[in-house]
């Protein structure tokens, strides 16, 4: 892991920029809390990448620190910059003309649009986490919160060092993630906007219930895809530290 | 509104009982708070009675008193040392009976157990919110919290004086009440036990659905019916201080 840049935000956290091989990403640790420290890892949803999220990444890491909790979240794969696959490129004009046909996006869309996300980044997560807890600074629990749900998923059920997540109950799961959804056991805090058009409600309650976590909790708030109230995000903090710290 | 007697809490809340007519209940109050202070009206499950309830109602009465809110609650109609109907009695006994038998509440059993309490009680609450809001401690908003769904339902309904309220998604809940959720337009809290085996859960979310309040939370545990975790009533103590202060 090489850090690339390094700066103070304003209210004392530090921010660094890493490269792990082809992973890009970047590290916020507290400035002032007793190390090491726990440790979340930060998701993001699909298609955005890095930048354009870096605002709402920068909030979240900034009231993480505030909690001595270290935050971190890397690049995923064919966003930003990096390169997308013929067969991804494919995926996405299928989900394009569906939706632009008002039919239904099929299994076999989904399957194609997120699994090879999946398991590309699952592994790329695996390895930063591995370098991360090598710094002196950093020293877990590690939580996972947000972004694509099917890789939260799957971190949860492959990463036995994550446990705790946060996960956002957004579109297009695939099936197989409602198999894996029975096998996570670890304390769970799902976020799901009640009227999100573009949600199917019914099939985030039923992955909500498939999850075998004996302490687990659904959000559900008014608000649409992109309008969760600030209270919830406060309530996604809290659950990081009742479960971190 | 007539106090019966009065002793200080260990952390300094102030709790009188009261009679009104025929209705009692206990009033807390914070004893340093800037009065008049926010008032939190706390309802209470069917059958069980405010003496059995007392340690809880108590606690949650500290809570808030912990963020200078008022609380008071009434004993139910049909409950502790109040007459029951025959009808009443009827009703009940056909529950119980269904219940034995393994058989499905009707619609029948639940409106005779549930409605005359409804449309006893709510009249009762505004007659001692009436008399609270008289004391020169009280100033409100008002907010509705817990107890028989149904009954803060319609007092969301008919009593503009109440801004918020946090219920508890709990059985039995009458055809008209859903009706009635929409014509709730007012900030809700919704809490409903996920794995609850005595409760509808695809009622509970429809029911949740069918509030028209623009602003509405659904926070899903697991625990079973009495099992609300900490971290869930501590939020709903936060939903009523965000509407209330």
């Amino acid at each position: 892991m090489q850090f690339t840049s390094e700066k103070r935000l304003d209210d004392d956290t530090l921010e660094r920029e890493f490269t792990l091989g082809e992973i890009s990403g970047i590290l916020w640790t507290p400035g002032s809390a007793a190390t090491p420290t726990p440790l979340i890892l930060l998701g993001q949803p699909g298609g955005l990448g890095l930048r354009k999220m870096y605002p709402r990444l920068a909030a979240r890491a900034k009231a993480a620190a505030a909690e001595g909790i270290a935050t971190a979240t890397i690049e995923l794969p064919e966003t930003g910059d990096r390169p997308v696959s013929a067969a991804s490129k494919q995926a996405r004009t299928d989900l394009r003309a569906a939706l632009q046909a008002g039919e239904p996006v099929t299994d076999d869309i989904i399957d194609r649009l997120t699994l090879p996300l999946v398991d590309q980044s699952v592994p790329e997560w695996q390895a930063t986490l591995d370098a991360l807890l090598e710094l002196p600074e950093i020293g877990g629990p590690v939580g996972f919160a947000g972004g694509v749900i099917a890789i939260g998923v799957r971190l949860a059920v492959v990463e036995p060092r994550i446990v705790a997540a946060g996960l956002f109950a957004g579109s297009y799961v695939p099936r197989s993630t409602f198999e894996e959804a029975r096998r996570v056991t670890i304390p769970l805090h799902v976020l799901l906007q009640w009227d999100d058009e573009g949600n199917d409600r019914q099939m985030a309650l039923d992955l909500f219930d498939a999850f075998a976590s004996k302490e687990k909790t659904l959000l559900a708030n008014m608000g649409g895809h992109t309008g969760v109230p600030q209270h919830a995000g406060e309530d996604g903090n809290r659950f990081f530290a009742r479960h971190l710290k």
